[in-house]
């Protein structure tokens, strides 16, 4: 095989190009705005839990009550609001979840969500914390009719150490929002989404969010150093340490980090951020098989270290999926010579433009030398920064443009990653609903593999003619069930909210499960906060 | 000021030199290794608890049930082992802790663990979980005459995978046998610590250790993936997950990362290890003041990026202590033209050596330029790197040295760190104690302070003449009173062990303390293990 043109190409111009995507910091921070937040579609799971009889129901007098500690406090009760509303906090953003609270309260200190908390506990009232309202499996919005407590007035940050990168903040602050502060100083927010610009650093801490920058800073639960809690009794706990070190006792912190607003409300957070990477690069490369995909990463860690900041891949049904919505978007672009099974994405974001150019030419000789892709292209500017992301980040919007779509978000062992789209696909073509194989006309027109490869985090995306029945159970609880025999996760980022909680048996075991369900009892006995969701 | 001459004239050699010390990665592990570690005294503290009544005394009949489940099972009771062979495992390596358990038990599996714990829940005996028994607090020895389970004969590796950098293996697994097998494949086990050739990994997990790696690769509540633990009443824990991400409910395996034993006994730990730098380099710098080296630091941070891996500090009082030492065994050595009142040391790790030292000359004329150092010192080779290394790894030893030695490892705001130093020195001489000052004769000799700057870990070295109550009770509990007034740790990577439990008041609020009880509760309902300690 002759040297990809490509690559070839544009490793001769590497060294001599300098990036414009790399003159500043926040030019990244506008490239990844400027790119559409994937939209995440998830079908109506199972039938709703029913309303517990041991919460009250909220009353003139509980609402005057609360009024009386949060001036900023909205009800249906005493047309303070109206039934619309109420909507925004009573619906998910996908307006797939609907809840039915009559009382929203957005209380502004610390101070007011325990006293808030300790009204409710004493007169039995469940109540749904809330922040950006962007979660993706209802785990931010009532059930039923449990009080809202919304944290968009809690935003100060308080403060912020230069020296040692600790920000300490409230926990309504939006994500974009503590992110161009830090940027302004040099630093940066060690996690991105793409809802950035609406969701709160509190509720990215209780639902551990992961987003795209896991690969290099690490989860969360590293970067947290400390958290302030109002416990569903209302007492303030206050853990809210600024120490890289402290070993004086079990650190409890972690057990709200990813409790999605079961055992505590986080109202403040303090976190460890790093320098911000004034260089970034990125190149994808088309490949002839999922193990060719695993050497480049093992590669591509080995050659770039410490700079490798993401590693996505896609499969050539995503790929497809993608150019088709181009063309029909007037897009008609060749992006690569030779078009492969698969592709992969690689960034590189470092403290020297220089040296990171002069790594990256190294693996893609490296590459070319040992006729590891087939064909890569690199990018020259911020434009083609963007499109060459575009290439991955569209694969779900494409989906959707494509058909219904049934939507998996699943953690495996990378080397197990893609043999679960192909089991999926098996299974599919054993049922006689996949397109093709002398199926013309089946129901399932693709599936597409894609994912955070760098955080074994994979995206099923099954495209369908429509959703039926027929379809739904042939796919599940069999997806589950693959992914549970190779000891991965039904929920890699998503958390479980309300709609995954009657599938956590795929993932945990009964141990862990009872655990959780000691430890849920054990910060909140009466079961008041985020009811009917997480464990159940 | 003129710009300092060592540096001028190293940093022009920088760019030709090429490093000796960084041309293999095993290289690094050698010099680590040839450095002695840092030998830590601890005084005694307050008096041990009492034996507690609710446990039973082993009998034979317990030992006979132990052995059955357990071949390798070693007592006094039957004469299966002497007194003086069970004092290594009864007690402590400093020599200062003394148990008096007649049972050491050493089981091969994970399956025997629980069906020792079972037998020894059911019987009430109190058991103590021993890895490499190289702590610092007491907590891996008997306080009483609890059965010691030793994990040494639980030693397999049992899987890595190259492509996601996932090890899994056995608690008992020595941290540098880890390491080795790691290096050979081109990776590195996120953790260092003066004590890898006996401590053990699952040992390592259980009192969250720090070490010399966590500037670069942060905590190990980052790092560990998952982990199999035995709870107190022999339930296997299974959540030994491989996986980056899973949002599949609370943490759990957060709370066994330090928890000393306390909640579980770690049979195995799956952890996520980086590529092993291949290139190495260290500096030490002179200054002038303490807000020069929070200054440098900064810069360092900036100008180093991802390649900085240790930022360390030491006063003039710790240099002195050092060069004091080293006269007296013959090193006769001037390191700095211009010496200062403050000192740090910088060592950066990367995957490209040429890229490492640009990086680094950056720094270095930098900080020349701008006159933020006195003078600097770059290693040339191997040689030079352990000594430069040394300046600061033999401070311990040195105040060891020079008088009994006072001995605390805190944990502070980087900005407040050096603070702490000054006034124990205000104290010591409003107490009119301090040598110097016109008390040319008293008791304390010098009070050094030095320690990880990067992770904001402080040791104060208190060196007098003898251990007397008139000086302790001048540094105690005041010490304690300054570090929690700096919103501090009174043991930043340590532990609680039976030496700190009494004092955790210094570094937890009550809430926490509340909720670390209800925690222990919990999964030890009797307190069967490690009891006496941690959280009492």
């Amino acid at each position: 095989m002759a040297a990809p043109r490509n690559i070839a190409r544009l490793a001769t111009r590497l060294s001599s190009r300098r990036s414009a995507i790399s003159s500043s910091s926040s030019s990244t921070s506008t490239l990844r705005r400027a790119t559409k937040p994937i939209t995440e579609f998830i079908r109506n799971g199972s039938t709703l839990p029913p309303r517990s009889s041991q919460f009250a129901k909220a009353t003139t007098d509980h609402l005057n009550a609360l009024k009386a500690i949060s001036s900023s406090t909205l009800s249906t009760l005493d047309n303070t609001a109206s039934a619309d509303e109420l909507k925004t906090y009573n619906d998910d953003w996908m307006n797939k979840y609907h809840g039915k609270s009559q009382i929203v309260v957005k209380p502004k200190t610390t101070e007011e969500v325990s006293k808030i908390m300790k009204y409710c506990y004493a007169n039995d009232l469940a109540v749904v914390p809330q922040g950006g309202n962007t979660g993706l499996v209802g785990g931010s919005n009532p059930v039923h009719d449990e009080i809202i407590l919304n944290l968009t007035n809690l935003n100060q940050i308080r403060s912020f150490d230069e020296v040692s990168g600790v920000l300490v903040a409230d926990g309504g602050v939006i994500l974009e929002t503590a992110d161009h502060y830090l940027a302004e100083k040099g630093f940066i927010f060690p996690l991105d989404l793409g809802a950035k610009g609406s969701c709160h650093i509190g509720g990215n801490v209780s639902t551990n969010a992961g987003g795209l920058r896991l690969l290099r800073y690490g989860s969360l639960h590293g970067t947290v150093l400390g958290l302030e809690v109002v416990l569903p009794d209302g007492t303030i706990w206050n853990g809210l340490s600024k120490l890289r070190k402290d070993n004086t006792g079990f650190d409890i912190k972690q057990l709200f980090i990813g409790s999605e607003g079961t055992i505590g409300i986080i109202t403040a957070i303090s976190i460890l951020c790093p320098r911000r990477p004034s260089a970034m690069n990125v190149a994808v490369f088309s490949l002839d098989s999922y193990e060719a995909v695993q050497k480049v990463f093992a590669e591509a860690k080995g050659h770039l270290g410490e700079i490798l900041s993401a590693f996505e891949f896609f499969d050539k049904q995503s790929y497809a999926l993608v150019k088709k919505h181009q063309e029909e978007n007037g897009g008609d672009r060749k992006v690569f010579e030779t078009e492969g099974d698969f592709y992969c994405l690689i960034e590189t974001g470092g403290s020297n433009a220089e040296h990171d150019e002069a790594k990256l030419t190294g693996l893609l000789e490296h590459l070319m030398e040992n006729e590891m892709v087939l064909d890569g292209v690199l990018a020259q500017d911020s434009t083609q920064f963007q499109s060459l992301w575009s290439l991955r980040e569209l694969v779900p919007e494409s989906a959707g443009k494509a058909g219904s779509v049934y939507k998996y978000d699943v953690s495996v062992p990378v080397g197990k990653m893609y043999g679960l789209v192909e089991k999926m696909r098996t299974k599919l073509r054993e049922g006689g609903i996949l397109e093709g194989d002398g199926k013309k006309d089946g129901p399932i027109r693709a599936v597409a593999g894609y994912g955070h490869m760098g955080d074994g985090n994979l995206h099923i995306n099954i495209v369908a003619n429509k959703y039926t029945d027929e379809v739904e159970k042939i796919i599940e609880p069999y997806i589950y069930e693959i992914v549970a025999e190779n000891e991965g996760s039904i929920s890699a980022e998503h958390g479980l909210g309300v709609m995954k909680a009657p599938y956590i048996g795929y993932s945990k075991n009964e141990t862990s499960i009872e655990l959780m369900k000691k430890v849920k009892t054990l910060f909140d006995p009466k079961g008041l906060l985020n009811p009917y969701k997480y464990i159940v």
